[in-house]
């Protein structure tokens, strides 16, 4: 039974995990028989957004590990606690919070840092060879962390974002929703999922393929 | 093209919709290509619950159309403007928040009262021959309305909860988590989901089993 470690960063597209891409990646690690842990940061949110409007709240604060909870049913640990060997693979949902609450890219493009902790994890899981998957926008953290050691990974086609990428020195390869991109010398998935969409069952369709991937590697 | 209203009540388990069954349920429809909308009251959640803990957090408040919109990414409208006549079938997905926040069960029981604009939509619905998916422990709220006319549901296997079914007028039938009950006399469709789980490929199980069977009576 394959070990995977989900990483979320809020509960929302807009402020936190995209609710959808979580859900379809726990879904499909369950049918795959794969035993999953959920983790997430606990630091506040950059900030709480109206999904109505799509605007920012004035005043408000949420907690990551506190909303992430949402998704993961209450089964959900700090990201400090996951240790490297206790997983065979990682796989990173999308959403505005990967990119703002996960690291600063929605802040500071390809100058961001990513969030030491994740940083902690993913170089060491990828030291020991284990496989790690990043759907929507979070493939700009493998860019940071592994751009310059040459991996590939998608974004949909929005043309700042892949310019962001090869700036981190990764290479960006167009891909559609239904499909992941394998860059099987790094072990690392992606998959545009909600950079692209527009439908749930397009999204799905490409995060099943990443996850089927992500645990043949592991 | 089905039109099928989806009608939210929070974004997760134990103060709003349980964000599982409500992705799940939206996925069964895309892939279905039925035509989506969701809805939900524009009122103030019951409480605000700590996902970690599972306890309420003093203080805090959330609204239910707000918090649902996180599930809908947006593309969500209070429940007051759902026309009957714009839709073909309606479904409700469970979590705490169907028992808190679209009636009181969760306080009062078999005595409990229903929203009135989620009363009106879903009598109208009824009244005009409609199929309703409840699923989890929204059944309650199927029971409260058509009990007198003998409607029959399902909640899994809790004696309590089946009891209050009881009480105000249906019939409880045990069902497994991979099953859907159709009563199709009353159009009537339910699956208990979390209320069984345990995973959560089981509940996609039965919520595409229920998907299925009201689309194909709709």
């Amino acid at each position: 039974m394959k070990r995977v470690a989900v990483i979320l960063s809020g509960c929302g597209v807009y402020d936190g995990t995209e609710i959808h891409e979580a859900v379809i990646t726990l879904l499909a690690l369950d049918r795959a028989r794969a035993q999953v842990q959920c983790y997430a940061p606990d630091v506040p949110q950059m900030h709480v957004v109206s999904h109505l409007t799509g605007e920012p709240l004035a005043g408000k604060a949420r907690n990551v590990l506190l909303e992430s909870a949402r998704i993961a049913r209450g089964a959900i640990k700090p990201l400090g606690e996951l240790k490297v060997q206790d997983v065979d693979a990682i796989i990173l949902p999308g959403g505005f919070g990967a990119a703002k609450n996960l690291c600063d890219f929605a802040v500071k493009g390809a100058d961001m840092t990513v969030d030491p902790e994740l940083a902690r994890v993913l170089t060491g899981a990828h030291a020991a060879g284990k496989p790690l998957g990043f759907i929507c926008i979070s493939p700009v953290i493998a860019a940071k962390l592994f751009g310059p050691a040459g991996v590939s990974v998608t974004i949909g086609n929005d043309p700042g974002t892949a310019q962001a990428i090869a700036a981190m020195g990764a290479k960006h390869v167009n891909c559609t929703v239904s499909e992941s991109l394998a860059d099987s010398t790094h072990k690392v998935f992606s998959t545009p999922a909600y950079m692209l969409g527009p439908s749930i069952k397009d999204v799905a369709a490409g995060i099943e393929k990443l996850v089927a991937d992500v645990l043949q590697a592991a």
